[in-house]
């Protein structure tokens, strides 16, 4: 049987880049995949947004793994784990992300910032990166065998290092071993990511998160050659914001909850979505 | 201090009844306190949709107690928990509510079904009643010196039991000390339960959750004099659901995440939840 | 690659039972393992014990399955996982034993009382069992393709039903499809059980728990010719206690902690077995 | 009521000081606090030994901070928790510590290595301290109102730094609020923290762990004046491996579990471990 991994492998194609949605539970990753995204986007921003912390390593990795996890229960969308620095060092690394493959995340994400993080895009954020031969080592101690893909993320045009130092560390982190390299930053004119994907040399396939410039369109994207996964890093959790606001509002307002009803999903339609069918088969079959 | 119990205790008026919301996680508990909700009410079926499983005591308590717990820790409403059957019988209802009081909940509500339950809204659902001594001694077990509020729920009308049966639960369960009682049905029209509510003796006030019959209004329930609380049961869950369908599907079918950008929270809000000014005071203070 | 399930299997061998040993954490697991048993048995005793609370259901199944799965990741020996009353109904145990299958457990024992269990050891305990036909149900339920084997326990002796009840359970439980069948007793001869055991068709192995009468031996059951597995049901936890409390009240009577010193594992030994070497191998490596 | 932190200052005594024994479960810290011992080790060492992984950051704080919950729920002696690091910077800490405040633990015992630690007392193990003022901020991150203690353990001594530098890192950490001093010292002489300790300015009490030196009596420690608490820091592990393996041999050995019965604890005192009596009490009151 293939593993997530393979199958996710299979999909980064860099003249038609997967799409991966970001989730904060296993709803809106169950959601996700009936809509039809290639892959999930195990958000670590998403996460700490639910629990309405900050994303910088205020939770703990054992949260973010328990979520991961629900979310491989329910659907069949490869996940793509995000965990951030890795919690620490190599060592750190070489603990962590067995624990992943373990519960089946076809891909995780790691960058190089130092523990603890802070949000790529927070206004005046603290962002430190470590050495790269340091990051190296992570790279190789996340690589084990038949586990996940190792997608190693650079903060450097985020710090503001530079093209020059993005590439050199892409560079330096396919070397060792990375299966793919996650570019981001945070202009608001998608230039310095065009650019970026124009000199890098296509070792390995690139991911982007285009958050901060939405108006590069997927096709955009696939046109570049470069790109093998774009992840739509925040949307779920943002879409989920709005519209709890509006109904929450509406119903103080109208001082009831029968206006509301026709514009929210249903009972039965959440009945569904918790997988109700397959309840019903188990009571059926074994309830006696 | 006040502890959250006196809190919500002072809010229950059958003149005006005090108004929860529904939380599936931390950030719709803030949100719904944002809107100006007087409680929050930490759902067991939002939390099981969350997880895309059935609200059939498929989650264990655990999970329930830390979303309870991230709930309190980032807003001052009271929380209203979902403990569902208390999990098994009196014995387990003493050792599992002084963990709900630990972390500060200002009521637990309690069902009068066999464990594991089953969703009350759910067609055929299984829904069968423990012995009123019984449930007795476990309104018994959960009431703990300045621990929180407990609330009986009495599924007689769900499990189709007639107003007779629900009244003498009723009654049983406040003599047996409980602080109010939730009286819960699922048909379309308020008329069931209008007529409980009228023949209540109001020796302690109702909750209701009207879910089914969602045209009765506060105003309405108000007028009946017998209400303290009414509970919006899962429209955080719904609304999210059906926003993060729209947008997801949009986004697919328009190749991009720009056209949603104007419909959805913006990632600057999504900060300011996280408590973004929060973690700016302690850096400035703390961080050298 | 074998399954654990199928390693357990080979080694349940009537004429020479495979010996478990409990544990109530991964060092205890390690351990055991270290010193040759063939198996271990991740107890909810000993877990319940090592919790200073009742074995009565009053932990959660999601600290039983995390201290199963960190037992899992440090030794290599089956672990055979007490999943007591599978946590419910059978719709509870067909979403459980997905979570223990997907650890790696190499068999799951349920029994057959009602939720929530009482310990079977305890004086005038709470003892009930669920229907024949209704066990069986559980019993189809945990059975799960490349799952773990299923081993199902009657406590028809501890309720005091008799050996025609008992091995009435034993048989419909092997027609179910367990693949062992746990026989327990707690008369202080093992008359009760040897009679049993010389009663039972063979259909499928036995697995007796020897804790009250500690007097049969491993060769004494071997020559029984019926039972497939010997669990040494709670040595680890009392083998802790003892030695705990010897240790701490001689360093309160010497004042001190000289004298202890050569009676108790030293610092090195217990950096052993934390994988010191392993955590070294890695360092080397990895980091830069 | 007094607070677990106002009672465990109370006992801060430098003529006499205050004794503690470590623990890496509930049954543990009951055991020691029925032994009689002042207060409860949370230890960081112990607990990763449970776990059978070096004490070097792999656990996450989750799991720490869940043992140190089920301790102070067993038990009544002032819990002194072990937070390591303090998981990451000063934010990281001013998100953590009201965490332990909100579950009862009397103090916080915070080390001024960088994360991820490694072990203090491990053969050539890597040792890297933070600056002293960010520390200083640490420290001062730790203090919240009505909240633990705060105990800053310096490992200057353990680094090679040398006797200045630790003098100079204990009286900054107290100047920055700490509420007494840890010294750490891994020579098999006590030579090293017997200076220290002269040397000493008394502003706050120190706190010693003396596994590297146990010849150093509690007396002697009295003596010195300047002590307020002594940690026994890894001995209930300790005794309880040299016990389960010595009954483990013993059991494989003897072919039975009949030997080894008069010398553990038997299954009746751990019932009482468990709180049988609690439970019994909680059956007779409240089930029908």
């Amino acid at each position: 049987m293939e593993t997530p991994a393979a199958r996710l492998r299979a999909r980064l194609d860099t003249a038609r880049p997967a799409i991966a949605m970001s989730a904060h539970n296993a709803l809106s990753a169950k959601l996700a995949a009936q809509a039809g995204f290639d892959a999930i986007w195990g958000s670590g921003f998403e996460l700490s947004a639910a629990h309405a912390v900050p994303d910088a390593s205020i939770l703990s990795w054992e949260t973010h793994l328990a979520a991961m996890r629900a979310m491989v229960e329910v659907q069949d969308a490869p996940l793509v784990a995000d965990i951030d620095t890795g919690s620490g060092n190599a060592v750190s690394v070489a603990y962590l992300v067995p624990r992943y493959a373990a519960i089946g995340v076809a891909a995780v994400v790691m960058e190089d910032k130092t523990f603890p993080k802070d949000s790529s895009l927070r206004e005046n954020a603290r962002q430190e990166l470590v050495r790269i031969t340091e990051f190296q080592g992570k790279i190789e101690a996340a690589r084990i065998e038949a586990g996940p893909l190792v997608i190693a993320r650079t903060e450097a045009l985020i710090a503001g290092l530079g093209q020059d130092e993005a590439l050199r560390r892409g560079e330096a982190y396919a070397e060792a071993g990375a299966d793919a390299v996650l570019i981001h930053s945070k202009q608001k004119a998608p230039d310095e990511i065009i650019a970026f994907c124009r000199a890098w040399s296509g070792r390995v396939p690139l991911v982007l998160v285009p958050t901060s410039y939405p108006q590069l369109s997927f096709a955009d994207v696939a046109a570049l050659g470069k790109v093998g996964l774009i992840i739509c890093g925040n949307h779920a959790i943002r879409a989920a914001v709005g519209a709890m606001r509006d109904t929450f509002a509406r119903i103080l307002a109208e001082g009831g909850i029968g206006g509301v009803e026709a514009h929210i999903a249903s009972v039965q339609d959440v009945f569904a979505l918790q997988g109700d069918d397959r309840m019903r088969a188990i009571e059926k079959r074994f309830l006696r």
